[in-house]
Formats: structure tokens, sequence, C-alpha cells
């Protein structure tokens, strides 16, 4: 998908918004237990009751690998189902992946060609070699960390390196990189008070934002500075909507919270657009 | 596995050898394509054939979910041949994951619990949160990426932060971590002249050190450095070994290659204890 395609869409479904398909069996309806394969069904009807209301699914593929081959299976299932009755939806695989040159290419190929993602996260400490052969794939892309959601981030990203924070020489050195045209950062919410600065140095690129919602992040505190010509952010919310109930009804409970923040994002574009 | 068994194994099997399963269907032998699963027929071959020569084995995650569902089921299948056959040996899940806390949990149970190796990659960036769900597992051991093999290491791991590398930073900052007994480090043969100063931050821990063979590294420049009282290092070679040959013999290649690195590191062994 290009950039073109996933800016027509969010001006179409009046919404940025991102879900994250984060699987955990121990969260969902007890009554899809009994199914076959469960983390599919669940998905498959978040999914058929969101659709319209996201421009984006992100499953981390943490929650699959957890239930091994099975789980490995239902992210298939779960990408293939999107990729075929969604095929306007912007499709991450959030796996945080990164290794030297050749070893990249494995993953690259892994998410970009054979699942067909449209983009992957991929985690900046090995440098150049380690993220260029996923910037290899054309209209593809890879979603940068540049400034995690967590506590943790203030643990190296933001240590002051050559006067400025490590993430901004993250984003500042990863635009030297071939196919630089084809990254996107990572930027919690929760670091709100970043998003002016971070947006002089990529004003032109999207921005995938977690940590609206369970992580306390606001979409009100982002979206004046992280904003740009182009919308330009991806608001993620993972567990908010998905685990709105775990009742016979949840779709129909996550629809609703997704429609709150559909709601909040149609006023935000309607004020600034 | 506990840092006595592992150094304890070293002793008897006069090798600190960790051999890397970073199996490509375009590299191996032709006369494997035929069977049902080339993947592990390869591992298990080469490791029968080498698993009194090495201490450790090494599967790269990326190999296997680069064949999606029959990877990762030939990755279970690797790793339960490991521990049912040979279980005095080291087993590495070269993952290089690292996510928000929860996250991070998922990653660990799938690795050191339900695939049980182990032990695990884990990139830093993330900080605190994202790598202390893997340490809370006891007996297990999280390998933290600190200064790669490649030369992306140069683009941040090497800036400079406080006074010191970056990669410095995370590894005195690890060690602040609950349970940073469990903690090793990778650190790359390519980067030998940073052997000295890394022993003096942790001189009890065990390193992991990719880079020998392929990528240019050579164990003479590491091993004065990087020995310690109980040994404290894990040489990785990973194509060195297992594309010795492409023949019908590639078993017993791959083995005559182990014995040369096993022979020197014997020497090296013999000359230091």
């Amino acid at each position: 998908m290009t950039t073109q395609q996933l800016v027509q869409q969010i001006k179409t479904k009046k919404s940025f918004l991102c879900i994250g398909l984060d699987v955990d069996l121990t969260k969902i309806p007890k009554h899809l237990l009994e199914l076959e394969d469960p983390i599919f069904e669940f998905n498959k009807a978040i999914i058929d009751a969101t659709h319209d209301l996201c421009v984006s699914y992100k499953p981390n593929t943490a929650f699959y690998e957890a239930y091994g081959l099975k789980g490995w299976q239902s992210l298939e299932k779960t990408i293939n189902y999107i990729n075929e009755n969604y095929p306007e939806i912007f499709t991450i695989a959030d796996a945080k992946r990164g290794d030297i040159g050749n070893t990249s290419s494995m993953y690259a190929k892994a998410f970009l060609e054979d699942l067909n993602f449209d983009s992957v996260t991929v985690a900046p400490y090995m440098g150049k070699d380690s993220v260029e052969p996923f910037l290899a794939f054309e209209n593809k892309h890879t979603i940068l960390l540049a400034l995690t959601s967590n506590e943790g981030a203030f643990d190296f990203q933001t240590n002051i390196v050559d006067g400025e924070e490590l993430f901004k020489k993250v984003i500042k050195t990863s635009k030297t990189w071939k196919n630089s045209q084809n990254l996107m950062y990572v930027v919690g919410a929760t670091k709100a008070e970043y998003f002016a600065e971070i947006r002089k140095i990529v004003p032109d690129s999207f921005l995938l934002v977690p940590g609206v919602g369970a992580q306390g992040g606001s979409l009100h505190d982002v979206c004046p500075y992280g904003l740009n010509n182009s919308i330009g952010l991806l608001i993620n919310s993972s567990r908010g909507i998905i685990y709105a109930s775990n009742g016979e009804n949840f779709a129909k409970k996550a629809r609703d919270e997704a429609f709150k923040i559909q709601q909040d994002l149609e006023e935000i574009l309607r004020m600034n657009y």
C-alpha cells in the first residue's frame, strides 16, 4: 500500500485509528475457547465489527508466538482474512525485529512478502544494515522504534548524544538510509511533549502512536503537535477496544469503544483540515 | 540450566563453542529438500555430528519465521530434539525480542517456558521494563545485545552518552535491574578492542560472541581479554560450520570445521587455566 492510499483511506473513513490485535486467551470471552481457533475467531469478530471505524490493524507477534504453532497459524489466518476481505486496511506486524543484514532480510521476507503485511515495526539498536533490508520492499513500510510509550523509554532513548536525545539521533540518522522514504516512526502518546520537536525532524513521515488508553496517553495532547499536512498519525488502541467486554456481545462493545475514538478523531480532522 | 552447569560442561568438553543453526533452504544439501522437514533433518544431522564439540546451539528465529508455519514447526522439533537427546547443551533462542512489559512477558513465556530454551537474546532499546520480564525465569538466561558484530553497531551503540559509549551505559544500567544475575551479553568478535573495557564492567558475566568466521572476527583477538575466572565466553560460529559442504557428507564436514575450532579453544583453555 502506498502512503497516498493510506491518506485517502483516512479521509474516506474520517478516522486515523489503528486497532491493536493483542489477543490473550485469558482475556477473551469464554464461549470462544470452545472453538477450534479462538484467537482467529476473536480477531475475525473484532475486525468485522470495527473495520469501517479504523484504517489499520496491528497484531503484536508476541501474543501469537506465545501460543506456538497454533498461534502462528492464527496470525496467518488473521492477516489473510484482512487482506482478502478488507484490502483497504493498512496492516502492521508489530514485531520489533532487527538483526544483522542477512538475518534482517529473512524477517523482512517473512512479514512483508510471505505474510504480506503492509508494514513491520523494527528496533534501531543495531543500526543501518539491520534496518535497510526492510526498507528495500516497494510500497511496504518500516516503522522504526523512536520514542516508545513505556517507562523504560527513559533508560536509553532520551539519553543525550551529541547534544540531543538518542531518539532524535535515531530519527535523523535513519533519514540518511537507503529507501528512507519507506520509514515511519513509533512515538508513544505518553511522550506528548516531544511531538513538536519530532515533527521538525520528520515533517512528512507517518507516526504510529501507541499508549492511548490503558497506558495513559491522551489524544488531545498528541494531535495538535503530531498532525501534518497529510494527517501523518496513526493512533493505536489495543486493550481499551478489544477487551471492552468479555461477554457474548464483545464485538459490539469493541465497536462502541472504537466508535467513540473515531468520533473524536473525526472532530479533530474537521477542526484541522 | 545454571551457569555452573554451563561452566562444568565447558570443562568436560574442553570447548566453549556455540553453533548457530541459521538454516537457509537455498544453502543446504539438495538431497534433503526431498524430505518432509528438510530444516529439521539438516539440524538433526548437524547436531548429531557436533554435539560433543560444542556446548551450545543457537537457532536464529528469523530463519525459521521465514518459512512460516512449517519453519516454526522445524524450530519446535529442533529444540525438542536437543532437549531430549543432549540435555547438557545450553540452548539459545536468538530472537532479539523486546517490547513493553506485558508483551515482553508473552515473548519470555514463548521462548523460556513453552519452547523451553535455556536463554533468549533481547534488544535493550526499550529499557528496563522491556527486559525484566525475561529475567524473572529462574535458571534461565537473558542475553542482552550490547555491542553487536555488524557495521551498524557504530551508528548508535558507540555513541557517547554521559562520557561513555551507549553500549557501556546499557551494560551498567542493566546491572541495576531485578534478577540481573540472569544476564549475559552479546559482544561481537569484530569489536575485539572493547573486550577489556567490558570485562571491567561485568567481570563475572558470560559474553556470547558472534562474528567469528564469515564476519571476520578472530578468536585470538577476543579470548585474551574476554576470558574470566569461569571462562565466561561462548564463541559462536554459524555459516562457517553448518555450510562447510553442501554435499552428502555435509554433517561430517561440519564436524571437521567444529573440530578445528574446538581444538583451538582447547588449546586456549589449556594455556589459561
